[in-house]
Order: structure tokens, then C-alpha cells, then sequence
């Protein structure tokens, strides 16, 4: 090591997933959506005003902020904008989590909590999920210095009923909770509508499933206009200017047309449902995901041999080698031709190995 | 305080430059750059696949890196690309200066340095600029947690030639030392070319001065393949999907297109000099900026007084509540029309006041 090394941060480094590339490839390992943004995004590209890309953005995003206010019946004091929900998180880490008490999350669960708590030194306790892979409201009740809980949960996609996350929230009136609902659009109702009884809530939200624009990188929250404030001044003193011209344009436009939003994630639900069904029949076990995704594991084939299998016919989905989940496969919903495909090849992979 | 906001961390909000809307107006306050983007930015803007943003971009923006590293004579590991430089500047703060040591940097410069260090807690030193606002590098030699400081400086454009940098760099062995170029291309050479002789250099630069693409907010940093591993292991910590697919298609097509950048370059230097004849004309005088704004004064006329009336004209400069800088305005060097009306406006004004 060089000595102008030695006070340089280490951080354990995470490894994205994989990103194949070239055509030909049924690729259901990150999640995205398999349906084009809206034709209102596209519109909106086409139109943009290159010429005014020398000019700095508006540092609060309000056209964008407004368009989500008036979709969510919010103010724009009460909404917050990121790049990413891993922006607006990661924000959310570094503003909230201060207390020096442990943070809790689930054992099994979004792997970048832990990876921020670690980069900014912030206590954390994992309470294990139960048996069927469920929070344990009643494992959230302790002091804590704050809580944050994807709902659906990843990778499992297993709902929590309101009734469940409002006992979370009335057990800790004293810290910030962060609701992390990446993938609520596919689920049940958001915990949006809490917001009136629980000031220290903050629910976060993404562009990148229901909306397909993983590509733009539009993330945010929702909450109470104080932590709204105390996240803008966070930012504010990291980086003004995060939301390019591009995505500010781009993401306005996406909400503008909610007709296409509620018909593309009804498309996913139903190719979802759909694919219970022959997953069941094909002798595949799974929690009951309502995400845009399912986490499946065979009693006759192992996951990871299933995995490779499917690499070689360049159909990708998302292995994890950890604990309780290395005989799982996460399986992103994507088109019916796409889940034609899939289940094409796992009908005589399974009649032969299973 | 409610007991949930006691956790969260407090910071002095910075509170972004105005933005004028509207038309009909002299923008010469945020330096933006007054020409458009390349032409080749604008087809690329054109011809963008606007369903591909359904897809995540690349997490690690190889085609900007490469396009970057073809013009810098850099391999694509010694290339680190964010979120405009702030995003950059920020990440290496939260990187690099973590050995308790204070950093140093000038007391009069890019006044984000102090809000990162606060924000990450790292302790600074300021020494202050001499009597002509220039750097002096004697300040910068003894031990020390790291060393930044803007090469041309903010807001004075001031330049420091590459043996008073390699002086700062000679006595820094042991830290790392960050040139913030932001305005370099309307300068003298830049510090890229001791990267060969200093493994420690940390060179930072922006599209958003030379490049007309404030609105993308895209920033590089370039050094040793360790500094930008340290870099990407802290960035892929945080958020590992930063740069946008509209900014890493746009920006490779920018850096493609070096005669439109150096003739770019090339009228904002000629108006640049031209624009300080007519300053000095009217009895006005500023350091030799070597950036793409002036910082100038009048024995008799205050500047905030000066800054209220041009505002009043729709001509909006930057005024700096500042000790040493509070009778001094930074003007951004506009298009030749721009510096047009401006001069008008002051012959007027200075011959009435002054």
C-alpha cells in the first residue's frame, strides 16, 4: 500500500448484476419492465430541446415533483426526488439513521441496506424472517434508531397488508420508518395513504419497474414536509443539481399519462398469475410474490443447476448464493412470449432432471 | 423538535443560484456556456431509442470511459464518471480524506469544499489567498490530510501554471491532491499530463463549462486505475446505477466531436479578452481570469448596487456576500450580443455613477 493509500475509505465493493448484452436473449434477471415507457415519454423525447442542455436544470426538479404531488394528492413540500430510489435511500441512510441506536431491517431482504449502513458507520440489527420467508411485525417493537422495510420484500415479492405495517409505525412513533415500495404498483395498496397519521413515515417509490424507465434513474420519496426538508438539505449540500434535463422532462410525462400506467401493470400482474399457475404445475414451489417478479425452487432440481442451464439457452434470471436462498431462482415477469419461452424450455428440462 | 426528527442530521442548507425564467434575458450568472451542444449531440438526441430506457443503463457508463479515455490518452481505469462534478468532488471527499488530518484548501474558492467536509465530517484548513487573490503554494506543504483546490480558481478565474501545481504536488506526497478543473479548457494546459509522474492526482472535470451540457450533469475525475478502483468501490456503495442512459449517450457523442469543442472554446476566450479591453475601458479591474467569467470591480460603483441594477435590466450576474468579495461581481462570459447589452447598459451606468 502506498502511503496516499492509507486514508482512503475500503469499502466491501458490491458487484452489479449482470448486464448480457446482444439480441436474442430472454432476459429476466433484473427486474425491469418488459414493455416500452409511455408514448407520452416517447413524444416528449422526441420533441426535447437539445439546445437547452447547456443550461443547468432546475436544482428541485418542481415539474416533475409537481406532476407526482398532484398523482399521489401531495403537496411538492411533501415530495422528494432522486436518482433512483438507491439515491433517494442511500440519502435517506446518510439523514436519518443518526441516533448511534441500531437500525432495523430483515435478515433476508434489499442488500444495499447493508451495504449503506456500512459505508456511513450506522448500526444495524437483521431480525430473521419466519419460516415462510414473512416479517415478524413483532420483531420491530424494540428501541431502535429507525426502520426500513421493502414492501413487497425482495426477493421473496411477499406483501405486507397495511393493517400489518401500520403496527410497525404505531410501535415506533420515536424514529423515522422508510417504507421501500419498489414494487408496490404490482402489489396491494401503498402505505402513501399513512402518511396523514404518521409524520415520521417516509415512503419511497421508483420509476424503474412500473414506469420502464430503469434507463432515466428516477427514484423518490414521499413523507412528511420536515424530512422532506431535512433530505433536500442532505442533498443540497452532496450535489444541487442530481436530475438531469432529460429525466425531469421524461419522468413528468411518464406520470402525465396514467391510462398506459395502469394497463401495462395490469398486463404484468396477469402474465404473473399466469405463470403460478404453470410454475405450480411444473411441480415449482414459491411464496405468493406480488411483485413484478417470482422466487421459485423445484423439489428434484437445484437452483443453481437450473440457473447455468438456462444461461446456456441465454435466458437469464438472478441466482443469489446465500443462505436460505441458494436453491431459489428470482424470475423477473416479462412478456407472454418471453414466459413462453421460459416455461418452453423448463417443461423438458424438468420432465429430465426432476 | 418532535422525537423522531432527533436522529436526523442537521447540515446549513446551501441554497442553489437563482434561475431566472422567462424570456428575453442576459443570463451571464451561472457560467453556463452560451453556444448549444455539438451538433452531434443533437442527432444523437434525435435518433435516441426511447425504448430502450425501459432497461437499466450500464452501472459502470463504458462507452463515455472509453470515449473519455480516447481523448485523454487514458486507459478506461484510469476514468471515473458522476453525476456532474459535484457528484464526483463529493464521492472523492467521502473517499480519500478520512485520515483525521485537516485538508487543505484556499479560504477564498468553490465554497461547496467546506459543505462536503462538514457534511462528511472531515476536518480543513483555509489558508488564505495573497493580496492578488492568488494561491500560495508555500501553504501547501505541511502535513496534511489531502489537498484540493480549482485550477483556474472560483470565483477569480486566476490560473496557476503547471510548475506552481507540481510544486503543491512535490510536497504532497503522501495525500492525495485533487485539481478541480472545471474551467481548465478555457485555460492553460492541464494537470492530466503529471499523471504520469504522480500517482496521488486526483484531475476532476466537467461538461458543463466547455462542453454545453450543464442540463446532462456529467463530471469525470482521472488518475491512477487505484484512485478511480477506491472511487467506483464507494460509488457502487452508494448507488450503483448513477449516470442516466440520455448522459452516457450524449456525452460519448460530445467527446467525439473535438472541432465543434475547440472552436467553442476558441470564441469564448476571444470574447473573453475582448470583453476585458472593454471592462478596463470603462475604468473597471479584475485578476486575470482565464476561465469563462470575470470577476471584476469599480473604485466607483459598489457591486451590490450595480448587481441590483443590471437585474432590474434583466441582465443577472453573481453577486458573493463575501469578505474580500463583496464589492467584485462574477460575470459569465456570454455570447457576443450578450456582452453587447451588458456593455451598453454599463457606459450608461458607470459614466452617471461613477
Amino acid at each position: 500500500m502506498r502511503p496516499w493509500e492509507k486514508a482512503i475509505r475500503r469499502v466491501t465493493p458490491y458487484v452489479p448484476g449482470e448486464q448480457p448484452k446482444g439480441g436474442d436473449l430472454v432476459k429476466l434477471n433484473t427486474n425491469e419492465n418488459p414493455y416500452p415507457p409511455s408514448p407520452a415519454v416517447l413524444a416528449c423525447l422526441r420533441d426535447m430541446d437539445g439546445g437547452s442542455l447547456r443550461k443547468y436544470p432546475d436544482p428541485a426538479s418542481s415539474g416533475l415533483t409537481e406532476a407526482l404531488g398532484a398523482r399521489y394528492g401531495l403537496g411538492a413540500e411533501q415530495i422528494f426526488v432522486g436518482v433512483g430510489s438507491d439515491d433517494v435511500l442511500a440519502l435517506s441512510f446518510l439523514t436519518f439513521f443518526n441516533s448511534g441506536q441500531p437500525v432495523l431491517f430483515p435478515d433476508i431482504t434489499y442488500s444495499f441496506y447493508k451495504v449503506w449502513a456500512e459505508l456511513f458507520g450506522v448500526p444495524y440489527e437483521t431480525p430473521p424472517l419466519d419460516e415462510n420467508f414473512r416479517i415478524r411485525t413483532e420483531d420491530y417493537a424494540g428501541q431502535n434508531g429507525g426502520v426500513i422495510f421493502p414492501n413487497p420484500n425482495a426477493p421473496t415479492g411477499i406483501y405486507m397488508p397495511l393493517d400489518q405495517v401500520e403496527e410497525i409505525l404505531s410501535a415506533n412513533r420515536d424514529s423515522v420508518v422508510i417504507v421501500d415500495e419498489a414494487y408496490i404498483d404490482f402489489a396491494g395498496p401503498s402505505a402513501v395513504g399513512l402518511l396523514e397519521r404518521y409524520e415520521n413515515l417516509l415512503v419511497v417509490q421508483t420509476f424503474s419497474k412500473s414506469r420502464s424507465l430503469a434507463g432515466l434513474r428516477i427514484g423518490f420519496a414521499m413523507g412528511h414536509p420536515r424530512l422532506i426538508r431535512a433530505l433536500n438539505d442532505v442533498k443540497y449540500s452532496f450535489n444541487s443539481y442530481t436530475m438531469n434535463m432529460p429525466s425531469q422532462l421524461l419522468g413528468a410525462a411518464s406520470v402525465g399519462d396514467e391510462a398506459y400506467f395502469q394497463e401495462t401493470v395490469r398486463r404484468i400482474r396477469d402474465t404473473r398469475e399466469k405463470a403460478k399457475l404453470r410454475f405450480r404445475g411444473l411441480g415449482f414451489s414459491f411464496p405468493d410474490s406480488q411483485a413484478n417478479f417470482l422466487f421459485v425452487t423445484h423439489p428434484g432440481v437445484q437452483a443453481r443447476v437450473l440457473f447455468e442451464a438456462l444461461k446456456r439457452e441465454r435466458i437469464y434470471v438472478r441466482y443469489f448464493d446465500a443462505p436460505r436462498l441458494d436453491n431459489f431462482l428470482r424470475i423477473t415477469i416479462g412478456t407472454e412470449q418471453e414466459m413462453e419461452k421460459l416455461f418452453a424450455f423448463l417443461e423438458d428440462f424438468v420432465k429430465k432432471e426432476g
